[in-house]
């Protein structure tokens, strides 16, 4: 068995370094969003031309940036979505709201303060973890049947 | 043609209630979550018992809510978010892309300063909306050809 | 047996009130698009703000259309599609091929002199026909077995 | 992450190599319907034999080519439809309603001067481009992250 | 509960007739292809006019025929297919294919000569019958839990 | 909003009548297998002809039972699953798991003492109550918001 | 672009292997029933126990073979379903229709004879040949868009 | 033509072994649930931390395992569902249901004693074996259509 793991939400934490450095030697394929902040929100007017309004300019880039989550959360087995301490991250819940309908197995990522703002998030999940490490230790486990320790 | 629109997101304004007197004599059928802020809390450890961890207090609730939540998702032709100035709302956003992976139309209702935040949501959407009458005004067109004044 | 049916296409002509008055006392539904060109070219700035830029005026419009246009498809059972003498009709193709790849049953209405341009539309129909009369008579057919004259 | 993009509408340009040109390189295939003119428009009564009707005769053809597409589409991640200047196109647009019903990622290409008349084509894709330089902008986006210039 | 079913196959006997009249007094409502013979060979021709070349003369009549058999099966709970003693019964087969393939519940009814070269079709069926009245007994038992006799 | 329920599993207690009476003015339709032991066992033969070999007597009652199991399951929006006392009731464990592959909503109905070898189903429902009276207060809240007591 | 091709229908004549010979060189992988005609009709009974009653041989090989069709039939971009001169050949017709269902791209081959018996299948099908042929010219061309002569 | 099979059910015998020893040298992908009794049951609190309540520690453990076991049944063209003679066996069968609703060709592995309790699923099936060599039989027979002996 192999897993294909979309890691969705958190962009200024290297939350998804952790897992993947974690996860060397196993047989996952990781995809992620483009995690450059500048790019993801400037791509759409970067290639299809300048937009005075802003809504526009963010419209055309978050179709852009469309086409690459969607492909990622179509072929993921599994979706992780990371809520840090900034910021609205509307587009990660989005994201496992997405994955879950699609019957996605999916693990929610965040802290103990959390917990209540995303228990309707976290109930769609088969996990909730709050370090990268447990991901990481998931995904051992599914894949080798080896725990921790 | 009549449609049934799902109403999602902020239970602590009256724009539900807005929403549907405006809707009055049109051909639609409206659900809603529970909005009974201290009912949606409590369902599950009211009916299947107390929880001394507050986290599984909440995954109780929250599951018996999505019994509600996911049957008027599934049914609805049009799914209408609500994203108001308060709390996290990650359920909101949740709901918006789960309706999405379903392909159902999407309506989002939210200020102009939330647009930043929300451009991956809107960018699934077939409208955004700032007021609850444009979201009326939206359903009258639909169904009658009628624009508004 | 009752049948749902979905007239795209041409608005210019009375094409679809000839059908629906053939087809009285059938047991069909019939849905259309709005047939009004002022209003579904302005629906979406009329209800969602002005726009100084056409292509964004047009963009809000069709996406309100399209919360119509998609519920009617999702529903038909059968899709009219008829291409008239006048503009382009690209939205009535992109509506053959919606409804061709969601399985409904396609009947397409054209003037002889368009069968080769439409060759790949027709090739996905179960019916071509080149007049409204002719699809009251498949309606009639298909409900009560009965052929014209 | 590698992309399977399908090359649908206009056939006497030569938009399709100036895409592949540009995004040699990346992990991309591309596939498209076959080009040559008269061989598509032929391609039915030359295997399956000749027919004195000349909608016969293309009807027969459409089908034919309709095994290529179908597959094209169906394994597509992408669906770039470009319309040009000649010609109804209206297979293209189709193309593009049906690759829309599957949830495939559409970039529609055209001259502004289409841009009302595709307003609803538009309005299904997640970008709008009027040159192909533009879509090997976005594959190379989508695939690494990398802005143009 | 109430049951659609599809009654498909044989249209030279009063099979149907014998079902629907056991069946009088259940929750069942019944459909059928067009079981005139004429009319159903010829209702393309008749229609949309007529074709010199036999093979497109069907042709046509099959396509409309398909799209009342389509919705029929479409909207059925339970598809009986009756082999009777005459010609060939392709489409009866197909029928069979194509209900079980969407996951229909499927009752086939045949005389014992034909279960060797029913094995596959039987194979996929929920019950095999000889007899009319054993098609009556199975939906009276599955609306009411009554068993004959 | 209105639900359809299927109450599947133990038929040798009266649960499902409690649930019924309880329920008794929501807007609740219940469906069930065939409750009666002997008809469930016989029906196939009774209704197909005898067999001398137990297995097809049971094979061949289990899938015209399957008509109506299939139907009741593919009409529900919730799935009750009641496993009691005695018996294997692999059957109960085979609808849950058919209805979580169908996405319906699945409540599971038993004893704590059969908590740790249902877990698995359990971690598939969206309640696990040990009492009726809780399945019908679950129905009461989804339906109208209101808490028990 | 490579196509899976399942070769359905007739095993007394040597098509297939006329066809795999033709289509050397070509993308193409081909899968089939079982051919051996003995081993087919026997290979429940060898492998699962012998059965008195001939209904129940047939039906337990009937299903050990559905295990290989269905899964080559849900592989397939193209169904080639071959009906000849001898038997019933409802298995073939079945196959058509399951495929069909799948909205798979059918190519029905046989004799002149045959064409008024199977209009339904045909009329479902993308392309009606009557040599093996043929359809290896239909392969090459869909891959490299070649023309026969 | 390759197979992927799920090897479902009891964990306490060498069944799974046995039938991967057999089909040595066939084109058979074989997976798994981890078959490790006490590292199936500890996994969720292993990684994600003590339950005091064992409803709890039972569920986060079930939930980690369905990614591997979703992700399992999901690929898995066969699904083989084995009953032994110890254990309720419920997640079993839960699987059975769910290859079912999906699809799937099912192969059920018992005891002849277990052949009653078992009819709801072994009607689901498409073959019911007493031996894990019967098994393999049946994957070299849809493989290579030899027979054994």
């Amino acid at each position: 068995m192999a897993l294909n793991v979309y890691l969705s939400g958190e962009i200024h934490t290297d939350w998804r370094e952790e897992i993947m450095a974690g996860a060397a030697g196993l047989d996952v394929t990781f995809t992620a969003p483009v995690t450059d902040h500048a790019a993801s929100d400037d791509c759409g007017v970067a290639i299809l031309g300048a937009e005075p309004n802003k809504v526009w300019h963010d419209h055309k880039g978050a179709k852009v940036n469309a086409i690459r989550t969607r492909k990622a959360i179509a072929d993921a087995d599994v979706v992780v979505v990371r809520f840090g301490e900034m910021y609205r991250q509307w587009n990660a819940a989005f994201d496992a709201g997405y994955a879950a309908a699609l019957g996605k197995s999916l693990i929610v990522l965040h802290g103990a303060d959390h917990a209540h703002a995303l228990k309707e998030v976290d109930a769609a999940a088969l996990a909730v973890a709050e370090e990268p490490r447990q991901v990481v230790e998931i995904l051992r486990y599914v894949l080798t049947g080896a725990l921790p320790g």
